[in-house]
C-alpha cells in the first residue's frame, strides 16, 4: 500500500476540519466569553498547524507517491471519518470538561451525522463535577462546532456515496448511480470529474442551507438557532441547540419547514444536481423517490390514525402530556417523527417511546428502512429495500414458474444478478452487525433493558439518534458507560460509511506487505 | 391445477390426523370421565368417516388424475397443514369448550411444533366461564392430543424438508440435501424412493421417541408426561403436561435428559438416517452440525458467566426466586436454555425474561438462528446463518481482491450463486415478515409493548414459543385478543413451511386456471 498518499490525503482532510474548528473559534469571539473563545481558537490553529506543515511534508513528489489504489481508497475512506472524530472531540475536552468516551461519543454522533448525544440534564464530566443545565449551557462556540461537525459528516457522505464508493462497488452501490443518468460523469473513474461534481454538490448543499436558515429565521428562530438547525437538518444529524429539540419552540410552522427539508436532505442529492440543472421532472422520474415518499405518506398516515383513534396521549419532550385530538395535530405529529426517523435525522417534538405501540413499530421499521441512497441518510436505504422487495415477490413467482425469467428492473433498468446478490447481503450484513452490536453493549451495559441494547445499535448503526427505552427521544445517552459510549461511536461511523468500507479495514490482509 | 389429487391427498393426510386422534379418544377412555371421552372418540370416527369417505370417492382413476406438478405440491404441502390444524382444533372447542381463536393458535401452536400455548390459569371459555388451574385441568384425552399434533408436525416436517421440499428448490433447500451424500436417494425424482426414505425417517423418529420415554420413566417421571415430553421434544415443540413446565420436577437429571434429546432433535435427521445406516462418522463430518454445537457451547458458556458473575438472580416459572451461585446450576440453567431456544423447542426452567440483558439478547438472537436444516426445528437455520456468514466474509474480501474467485464452499462442497442467493433472500424475507407481522400484531393489539409485539412475532415465525416481556416463558397467550390470536396461529404455519410454501399460495397467478 502506498502509504504516503493516504496519510497526505487524512491530514488534508483533518486540516480542513481544523479550518472549519477555527471558524467555530472565531464565530465563539462574538458571543462566548474570552477564555472559551481562545481555547478554542488556539486548539483550531495548533491542529491546523500540525496537519497541515504534516501535508506539506507528505505531499506527493512524483507519479509513484501518486499512485492510489482499491485499497489507499479504502484507508483514506475509513480512517478519515475515525481521524476527524479523533481531533472533534478535543474542544469538548478542551473548553467543557467532558471526559474522552464523552466527547468521543458526541464527535461520532456529529461526523456520523447520528445525532445520538450525552449531553443531558445530569452529564458528570471527566473532573466529577455535574453539568446541570444540559446543551443550552454550552459555550456558543461548542454549539456551532457540534452542528459543524454533522454539516461536514453530510456533505462528506453525499460526494462519498455519489462519486467515491460507486467506484469501490460496495453493497451494490453502483445501482444507484448508473440510472441516475444525469450524473454519469461522476462515475467516470477521471478524477477532475469527479472534482467538478463534488463542487457542484457542495453548491447545492450550501444553497439548501442557506435557504432553510432564512425560512426558520422567518418562522421565528434567532439566526444562530437558524443556522445550527439547518446545518443539522440538511446533513439529517439532528443535533439541536435546545435540550427539548424542536419541542422548545412549539411552532407549527417551524415543523412544517423542517419537514420539508428533512425530506429534501433524504433524496439522492443526484436528483437534486439534476433539478438545478433544470431537470424538473428528476424526481418524479425515479423509483426510489417515488417509493420514499410512498413510504412516508402510508406510514404517517397509519401513525395519524393510531395517535387520533387511541386513547392514548404522547407526553412531549417537556414532560408536559398532550392528547392528539385534533385531525391536524395528529398529521403534523405523525409526519414530523416519521420524516425525522426515515431520514435518519432524529430530531423530536414529542416522547414517541408513549405512542401506541402500533406507531412504535413503524418507527423501529422505518429505522431500518431510511431514506435515499445518495442522501445523506444513514441505514438500509430505500433503493435496497425496494430492490429487496421486488427480489422476495420473484423468487415466490420462481416457485411457481421455475423456468421463467424474473427480471428484477429498477428506473426500468435491468439490475444485473451481482447487484441483487450485493444488495441482499448488505441488508443481511447491516442486521447481522445490529445483533453482534446489541449483545456487545449488552454485556457492557449492566442493567440495560433488551428493548434499550437493541434498539441503540440500530439507532447507531443507522445513525438515527433516538431509540426506544432509556434511550428514547426523552433520554439521552449519557447514563451509559464509558465503554458503551465509545462502542456504540464506532458503530456509528461503521453505519456511516456503508459497512465495508470499515470492515475491510479489519482484515488481515489488508494490512499485510 | 388437477384439483382432484390435490383434494385427494388432503383427504389422505386429513384421515390420518384422524386416526391419531381415534388414539388420543381411546386413550382417554383409559384415564378420562367417560363423557369426555366418548365426545373426542366421535368427534375423531366422524372426522375419520368424513374425510376417509372423501379419500376414496376422489381417489384417482387413471394417468390424468394422478399427474401431480409444482403448483400441485405446493397446494398439498400448503393447505394440509392449515386443514390438519382446521380439523385437529375441533377436540379442544368440543371437550374443553374453548373458543375458536384459542383453539386455532393451540392447534396451529401444535402441527407447527411451536408450542406457544393460550391455556393458562385464566383461560376464558366460549361460554364465559374461566379455566382455573391451568394445563393441569385439561382431560389426559387433550393433553395427549395436544402433544401427538406437534409429533405429527414434527415428523411431517422433517419428512417435507428432506424429501419433498428439496424438489421445490425452496430458499436454498436444495444446499443442505445435495452435501448428505448417503441421503441421496431422497433427491431423486422417483417417488418409490421417497416413500422408502420417509419410511427410514419414521422408524429414526419412533426409536429416538421411545427411547427418550424410556429415559425419563427412569428418572422418576410417569408414563404419560414421559411420553408426552418425549414427543414434544423430538418434534422440538415445548408442549407440556405440566403449567410451570419442565420446572415443575426441579430435577437436574430430568433436564440433562431433555438437553440431550433436543439437541438431537435439532440435528438434520439426515445424519440420524446415516448413523442408524452404520456412518458412524456422519456428524463429525458434518459442517452444520459442527457449527452448531459451537454455537450451543458459546452462546452457553456466555450466558452461564453471566448468570454466575452478575447478581441478578432468576426467577422460575413457579415465581420463586433462584440464584445461580454455583457454577454447575448456572452451566446446567443456560444449556438448558439455550437448547430449548436454538432448537426452537421452548420448554423453560426459569424464567430468562429476569436474567441479565446479555443473556436476553443472546437468547434473543438465537431463536433467529435455530437448529440445522432437516431437523424438527423451524426459523432460519443454521446451514443458513453459516452460509451468510461465509458470504459477508467473503464479500468484504472482495473489497480489497476484486478480481479473484471467492469460492463459498459447504461441507467442502461449491455453493452456485444461485444457492447463495436463495439462501440470503430467505433470511431477509424472514426478517421482512417479522417486521411485518410484529406490525399487524401491533395494530390488533390495544397496550402491546414493542418488545412483545416483535419478539412475539419472532417466536411464532421460526416456531420457538416464548418471547420476551408480557409472552415470556412465565406469561401465556391467553391474554390476547382472538385476532392477534389467528393472525400468530397462521404465522406460525408460514414459518413452519419455511415460508415460499405459503406465500405462493398467495399469488393470484397460483389460482388462476
Amino acid at each position: 500500500m502506498n502509504k504516503k498518499i493516504v496519510f497526505f490525503l487524512i491530514l488534508v482532510i483533518l486540516s480542513a476540519v481544523s479550518i472549519a474548528m477555527l471558524g467555530a473559534g472565531l464565530l465563539s469571539f462574538c458571543m462566548d466569553p474570552f477564555p472559551v473563545a481562545v481555547k478554542l481558537t488556539v486548539c483550531a490553529l495548533v491542529l491546523l498547524a500540525l496537519s497541515g506543515s504534516g501535508a506539506i511534508l507528505l505531499r506527493p513528489q512524483n507519479e509513484q507517491d501518486r499512485k492510489a489504489g482499491m485499497r489507499e481508497g479504502f484507508a483514506i475512506v475509513g480512517l478519515s471519518w475515525l481521524a476527524a472524530t479523533l481531533i472533534g472531540l478535543i474542544p469538548y475536552m478542551l473548553t467543557c470538561g467532558m471526559s474522552f468516551s464523552d466527547a468521543f461519543f458526541e464527535t461520532a454522533s456529529g461526523f456520523s451525522t447520528t445525532g445520538a448525544s450525552v449531553i443531558d440534564r445530569n452529564l458528570v464530566l471527566s473532573n466529577g463535577a455535574v453539568l446541570q443545565q444540559g446543551v443550552e449551557s454550552l459555550p456558543f462556540g461548542i454549539l456551532f462546532w457540534r452542528s459543524l461537525t454533522q454539516w461536514l459528516g453530510g456533505m462528506g457522505i453525499v460526494v462519498l456515496s455519489l462519486a467515491i464508493l460507486p467506484l469501490m462497488n460496495i453493497g451494490g452501490q453502483l445501482l444507484y448511480n448508473a440510472e441516475v443518468s444525469g450524473i454519469k460523469s461522476m462515475e467516470s473513474k477521471i478524477a477532475p470529474r469527479i472534482a467538478d461534481a463534488a463542487k457542484i454538490l457542495w453548491i447545492v448543499y450550501v444553497l439548501m442551507t442557506l435557504t432553510q436558515t432564512l425560512l426558520l429565521l422567518c418562522c421565528g428562530m434567532d439566526w444562530f438557532d437558524a443556522l445550527n438547525h439547518a446545518m443539522t437538518t440538511l446533513a439529517t444529524g439532528g443535533f439541536s441547540t435546545k435540550q427539548t429539540s424542536i419541542a422548545y419552540w412549539n411552532s407549527p410552522v417551524i415543523q412544517w419547514v423542517m419537514i420539508v427539508f428533512m425530506t429534501l436532505a433524504g433524496c439522492n442529492f443526484a436528483l437534486h444536481f439534476q433539478f438545478f440543472r433544470g431537470n424538473f421532472l428528476s424526481y418524479k422520474k425515479d423509483e426510489e423517490f417515488r417509493f420514499y415518499i410512498a413510504v412516508i405518506l402510508i406510514t404517517s398516515a397509519l401513525i395519524a390514525a393510531a395517535l387520533y383513534f387511541t386513547e392514548a396521549g404522547g407526553v412531549d419532550v417537556l414532560g408536559k402530556t398532550e392528547y392528539y385530538k385534533n385531525p391536524g395535530d395528529s398529521i403534523r405529529a405523525a409526519l414530523f417523527q416519521v420524516v425525522s426517523i426515515i431520514t435518519t435525522t432524529g430530531f423530536s417534538t414529542s416522547d414517541y417511546n408513549v405512542w401506541p405501540s402500533s406507531a412504535c413499530v413503524i418507527i423501529f421499521i422505518l429505522m431500518f428502512i431510511s431514506a435515499c441512497g445518495g442522501s445523506t441518510s444513514g441505514g438500509i436505504k430505500c433503493v435496497r429495500i425496494l430492490l429487496l422487495g421486488k427480489y422476495a415477490y420473484s423468487e415466490i413467482r420462481r416457485c411457481l414458474f421455475p423456468h421463467q425469467l424474473q427480471d428484477i428492473r429498477i428506473n426500468h433498468i435491468r439490475c444485473e444478478n451481482s447487484t441483487i446478490q450485493k444488495t441482499i447481503g448488505f441488508c443481511a450484513m447491516f442486521i447481522m452487525l445490529v445483533f453482534l452490536f446489541a449483545l456487545i453493549v449488552a454485556f457492557v451495559t449492566p442493567g440495560i433493558s433488551l428493548e434499550t441494547a437493541v434498539t441503540a445499535s440500530v439507532t447507531a448503526l443507522a445513525n438515527v439518534g433516538p431509540g426506544f427505552g432509556e434511550v428514547g427521544p426523552a433520554y439521552s445517552y449519557s447514563w451509559m458507560p464509558a465503554g458503551t459510549k465509545v462502542i456504540l461511536g464506532l458503530e456509528m461511523l461503521l453505519g456511516r460509511l456503508e459497512l465495508y468500507t470499515m470492515l475491510v479495514l479489519l482484515l488481515p490482509s489488508f494490512w499485510r506487505r
